[in-house]
């Protein structure tokens, strides 16, 4: 696997594979890097820049061939392979990622549904049936190198995310709107949608108290 | 209001502002930046420096007022109005969604719900019933400066988003996993859940190909 690899370029290259996906789906072989970043919405310098430390450096008026990036890509990432889920809370947002197509068509498997409210625990979602959150060390020790999907009350979640860290986990794709401690080796993504919708208000403030030059013609 | 603020710095206030209505919750007048770095991992000279794009320089020895400095964030940020979102597409997302606490406590008041499927429209979701995305457009003029909450299928997606633009909104929170177009002057904040756990897989697989310390000397 190549090394050295900028986390940017890391985080950008889930966006390329995704295109070059949609690409293949139409039948098409060969992208110029100039329409790959256009329906990537990067810039086609930096798309190159990217693509160069796989190795890949396209062919001067030809492109990339499609096929044989998708390859590239996936395997730079880790996704030749399918990476065992375990999802942690099945609330509204659990129930909704449980149910979330993104994750089977990426090679990611949901293996388990644990919860603690014993009116969700035997129920059915999908092919897999909730489990006593008391069976999580179980279902983690089963499941080697699986990532865990955080989506617990905020009062439970340290805890649980200490649990999970102690059970061996070393990835974790926070849901939780509160700020979890974890060792330095271990890998946390977090997404926290009220945060979102507070960096888009305060853009949405700045345009309301500087009004578009369209407005000021006007 | 403030100019100038780094975009890095933007998208921390969120979370110091979230500590600080914590240690607020808890009776706490005074905190040092030490002890708010800390509550939401960021070092504490790069918490100082936020600070000061507000005006906030803190007491030597004293640390910062709790509530003063909440209102100074809560102004920059543009949240001590209440922001209208509008949400488009009630899935098991857009469910899960409509009943995000996350939302109502920080100031967004979800206004509309809308879906294309006659089995959904004028079902009722919290206090909000489900109305037909035909009804977008009088929705969205009802509801000036709203934020858009785009949790449509993939296929439907850029359709959606072009008549959100057209109908004047500004800012979109966009949970569809594929590229979407939008005019520069919208902002557009993006969640896709099956990119972060791909990044998530890159980094287990390289955890996987090069054994930590602890295994080598194991």
């Amino acid at each position: 696997m190549p090394k050295g690899i900028p986390v940017a370029t890391i985080a950008r290259l889930p966006l390329y594979l995704r295109a070059l996906r949609l690409l293949s789906d139409r039948g098409v072989k060969l992208v110029s890097s100039e329409d790959l970043a256009n329906s990537t919405a990067v810039r086609s310098t930096k798309l190159r820049k990217d693509l160069s430390y796989l190795g890949s450096y396209g062919v001067r008026g030809v492109g990339y061939e499609v096929d044989y990036l998708i390859h590239q890509i996936a395997r730079v990432m880790g996704l030749t392979q399918d990476w065992p889920v375990i999802l942690i809370g099945i609330g509204n947002l659990g129930q909704a990622l449980a149910g979330y197509g993104g994750f089977a068509t990426r090679g990611f498997k949901v293996r388990a549904l644990l919860d603690s409210d014993p009116m969700k625990v035997g129920t059915q979602i999908g092919d897999q049936e909730v489990q006593h959150i008391n069976q999580l060390e179980k279902v983690i020790g089963e499941n080697p190198n699986c990532i865990a999907v955080l989506a617990v009350p905020e009062n439970a979640a340290q805890t649980i995310c200490d649990r999970i860290v102690s059970a061996g986990v070393t990835s974790i794709l926070n849901f939780v709107p509160t700020v979890l401690q974890v060792p330095d080796e271990v890998e946390m993504r977090k997404v926290d949608l009220s945060i979102e919708l507070q960096i888009l208000a305060f853009y949405e403030q700045r345009k309301l108290a500087q009004p578009t030059e369209l407005e000021n013609r006007a």
